[in-house]
């Protein structure tokens, strides 16, 4: 039987923070400091002032729907797909119109996952398999796997665990 | 720490084939045959020509939201919500239209429970638990923990697995 690899979707897979970042600077005209971004939070790179605003840009309808894919990730994760189990666990469920939104995104981006790779929860700690790639050091914190921390400005600062900092070094690690 | 339950919604804690079976007699002049619900599909018991009408009424936005609640439900859930660490698992993604549905739907019914405890999935072999209640045996077969079949009209063949009749029946379980 196939390995099992869990896969986050936002910042991993989905550049939504580029996405933000973009609009923030765009539109509102104002300045991101990405040194800033700790904890697991993209969003304490935005000013304070700001935050509810972009808090509520997540919860509009359509957000999620166009957000960019990151580099790389459809070529190897098409490949992965074909050697592994996979499934694609994001934790959306704090944004409820972001669900339909992330399912038309996925079967678009990646036509070749299907709906029963897709999981939209609230949190992560029930999900069991043999890898798991996320950006967020909590969410990997529960798995029983090996973790894989995906390298994003906001966990820069988190140790031990071992880092994807992007689709080519994990084709390097999972189509060897 | 808590022992960790799976939860099914539909035929568990949600009544839909009720539902369904009670618009396809008012509203279509049907006669469902709830012998012919056999192998965990209850379309199996509407007239072969209607199962792509049901299967379409599945995929209506709204027809989730305002399902009726399985008996006892509530006050048992709620009363395990603070002894166990609950999640509730729904095989949804087939239904993209259901997904924000059946969020509100469980917000308004459970109020007890947050959007961290609700998990919208294809496939349900990547959850992870001490016990898990399922009307669907396929999707108790992959569960690594202690698996409870909730007795439904079109699981009455399936042998091999603990039942669970109703939920004073699970209160008699999991709140002795």
């Amino acid at each position: 039987m196939s390995e099992r690899i869990i896969i986050d979707m936002d910042e991993v897979i989905a550049d939504t923070m580029g996405k933000m970042v973009s609009w923030y600077e765009n539109e509102i005209g104002g300045v991101v400091d990405f040194d800033k971004m700790t904890m697991g939070r993209w969003s304490n790179g935005f000013p304070e002032e700001h935050r509810p605003m972009i808090r509520q840009k997540l919860h509009e309808p359509g957000f999620f729907r166009d957000v960019p894919v990151m580099e790389y990730s459809q070529d190897v994760l098409k490949e992965m797909n074909s050697r592994y189990e996979i499934f694609i666990v994001s934790a959306a469920v704090e944004f409820p119109d972001s669900l339909k939104d992330k399912y038309e995104w996925l079967m678009e981006n990646f036509p070749f996952f299907t709906w029963r790779q897709l999981v939209l929860c609230g949190d992560k700690r029930m999900v069991y398999g043999d890898h798991m790639i996320d950006d967020i050091d909590r969410n990997l914190n529960h798995f029983k796997g090996e973790k894989y921390l995906f390298t994003a400005p906001h966990n820069k600062s988190a140790t031990g665990f071992r880092r994807i900092n992007d689709w080519k070094e994990a084709a390097s690690i999972f189509l060897k």
